[in-house]
């Protein structure tokens, strides 16, 4: 079950399925991405108007800030680049729904990654993927290439490889490390949560819930929830053979082989299921189920939907299909669905999170970016979207709405203040401002290019 | 005397003196770099004029360039940025003359680098600095984060290390690796010694050669000087204890210590002189100096100049102050004569042979970067300059002439392809037609944003 937990897609339209409608967008994308040969670029942001200028950025003048930093490295996020860039870092193990196709095959979705960042956060974002498999290599190849970067991303790691890695290079690295297939999508699932809740009168914390696959997504959306107050015997986690359980045949071979899914089998003692107790049986009387499973339809049946309690959630976040068709579960008495797709209401998006996250702990030099940060991402994009009126069908916002990202971004700034992690001080209005200024500024320059035809126009376009 | 050799400056203008002029630039470049937080960003190359537009870029679509990769991992080269994406990679074991001073501080100087590839070479360059110092790590590191670059340009790498290093990566990688310090300024000298010898009508087979100076520029133009047919017997190659020869009482340890040395000393046996041999002895009757040693003045005595033959060649390379300042050699009787700064005639300047080195090898996605590439470079610089008129003041032409880049780039694939190690086939014409294309708009692009405003003016301006 852990080969799908992931909220993007990685389906060809096998069978002349184009999941999105008319567009063939496999087959275009790929003509695009020969075309314009990849997607993003370096470009200097300093003034070059005549030779004489590299006296400044080169020799002679350059040995100078590196003088500043041989004296103080911390200076080299003050004098170089490195407070705003980020490496995307993969090592190809699991890119998408493709599985294990090596780093190459990862480049065009951490460079499609890199161009979000920049886009939504004004993030400079390098792809970087690499051949250290081995979890020791992996993490070697973090550490040395510490001091070229701001931040790490981490993406498209095998589980349960992943949360080993990440757990060690938070605690080895200053700065901060985020695995977006864990705290991006528990993060968004989250703020949707907080939302559904609210709108549907019950308290999280007191409610029964199911987390079904036990992948990146949702053993890291276990950890939040604990951290947001729900209690363990309260959260049934289930994988493909059913019920995290303490008395189930396998735990102790869990306990070697995922010390992650062990520790919940014990803490939440399988919240009241007997082990070998499947969905079916979970859903009976639960609140709500957040899906981050295998692509549906069919996965999560109609029936057992019809056995949760009155007003359930369901978040169905397979892509390209989700667990559960929206309508099938409302028609079975879900009052609120979510689902990963950007063409159905209440889209649970990492997209809306990663860019701000990295945007606020960047501006603040941040050395660590910790789960109480990522639940003040979660709660500010749930906030943003009840001020605008909860709905069942906005339950969280979408991407267009852009002044999210500021907001999401001075929370995140403001709470690694808070916990004495951040190399610089700041105040929510300060970052929302700078923020502001550092988003817009990629955007316009972007556009300009485009405006101007430095960026050519798409031989072959699409509506 | 391997802690001079390079042909840059690191030097600050101790005791008041600004080698430039009347500004600082030390200060000056402290100051900006703090002003614009560094110097380079990422930025899209594809349009992007709504979010559905990232259903090619992001998901769905780039499943399938991704799973086009996964079946030929060479495809990355034609989906991805990869091809025209290179690592300026440094441990910071050696910066400018600022010595071992850490990887944080060699960024400023990598990513200034970066900045000129991209200018002058229309090649997106990453800075990456990295905590890897022992040769066996810096080679794991390398071929770890192969899949992500075209190329590596390395840098500022304490020698002997830099040679086993290069020799190493560039037979385990496949992708061109190139070593400034080594290929780059030794190219940058060939080309000025071509064009010098053929303005005092010697043939350089035939002359007796001086290199003054073992270090990473040195050892490198001796290897290219054999490649080009000057006997071993005709080179005298001096360290800080005087001539490599093989009855030197260190030769054993050399052998261990530092092997580029020793095969130098074996096979030139001293090139006639007595070991214990210093450059006074050396020079008399020499017909070309190459010093790339320690800044001088004084360090060549114009008395040993002028015991060098009729017509004699001086580089003096080392920054901020060359060896000799030009008119002493010249009154010593030196024809020609070139050093290492931009205020002087005849600039020994390696940024004249990276950015199109570079260009070529990517556009033909070579494997390698070849000795007789290198060669291939400085000759098409020598050719440049003799096409517009040699002169004892011009023998090798200057970075404002920007046509030159192109040529270059163009010789070099051509080479590329003619020695089998390119993935991919080009004519001269062909590939001079596309470096010109992609240079131009690497500088349109910037120059928009600086006239548009999106690159703010200097907060403090110079003359």
């Amino acid at each position: 079950m852990d080969s799908g937990e992931k909220n993007r897609s990685g389906e060809t339209g096998q069978g002349g399925a184009t999941p999105r409608g008319e567009v063939d967008w496999y087959g275009l994308s790929k003509r695009l991405h020969r075309q314009y040969g990849g997607k993003l670029e370096t470009i200097p942001k300093i003034p070059i108007r005549r030779l004489k200028d590299f006296a400044i950025w080169y020799t002679p003048g350059v040995a100078e800030p590196s003088r500043v930093i041989s004296r103080d490295p911390d200076q080299s996020f003050e004098l170089t680049s490195r407070w705003n860039t980020i490496a995307v870092v993969s090592d190809g193990t699991r890119v998408l729904g493709l599985g294990n196709v090596g780093p190459e095959a990862a480049y065009p979705v951490m460079e499609g990654k890199a161009v979000i960042f920049k886009y939504l956060g004004g993030v400079d974002a390098v792809p970087l993927v690499h051949r250290a498999r081995d979890i020791v290599d992996f993490l070697r190849l973090l550490k040395t290439i510490e001091p070229s970067f701001g931040g790490i991303n981490l993406e498209d790691i095998e589980s349960p490889k992943c949360f080993a890695l990440l757990d060690e290079a938070q605690r080895q690295l200053e700065i901060p490390v985020w695995h977006d297939d864990q705290q991006g999508t528990a993060a968004a699932t989250l703020a949707g949560m907080i939302n559904a809740f609210k709108l549907v009168g019950k308290d999280m914390r007191e409610s029964r819930i199911v987390l079904f696959g036990a992948g990146a997504a949702n053993i890291a959306l276990y950890r939040l929830l604990r951290a947001w107050g729900v209690r363990p015997e309260n959260i049934a986690v289930l994988d493909s053979r059913g019920v995290l359980h303490p008395d189930r045949s396998d735990v102790d071979r869990l306990m070697i082989s995922n010390p992650w899914k062990y520790r919940i089998a014990v803490e939440t003692r399988g919240a009241g299921l007997r082990p070998g107790d499947g969905l079916e049986r979970a859903l009976e009387g639960a609140d709500a189920l957040i899906a981050a499973s295998r692509p549906g339809p069919g996965v999560v049946k109609k029936e057992w939907v019809a056995r949760m309690a009155r007003d359930a959630i369901v978040f169905a976040e397979a892509n390209p299909v989700p667990e559960i068709w929206p309508w099938e579960a409302r028609e079975a008495g879900a009052r609120i669905v979510a689902t990963g797709r950007s063409d159905l209401p209440n889209q649970v998006n990492n997209s809306l999170i990663f860019p701000a996250v990295f945007r606020g702990v960047l501006d603040v030099r941040s050395r660590k970016v910790t789960d109480e940060m990522t639940i003040a991402a979660a709660v500010e994009v749930a906030r943003y979207a009840e001020e605008r009126g909860l709905r069942e069908d906005y339950i969280i916002p979408s991407m267009e709405e852009w002044d999210l990202y500021p907001r999401v971004a001075a929370a995140v700034a403001v709470k690694a203040v808070e916990q004495g992690v951040a190399r610089r001080t700041t105040t929510y209005e300060e970052e929302l401002e700078r923020a502001r200024r550092i988003i817009s500024l990629a955007r316009e320059k972007h556009g300009l290019l485009w405006e101007r035809g430095l960026v050519p126009p798409p031989e072959e376009d699409y509506e």
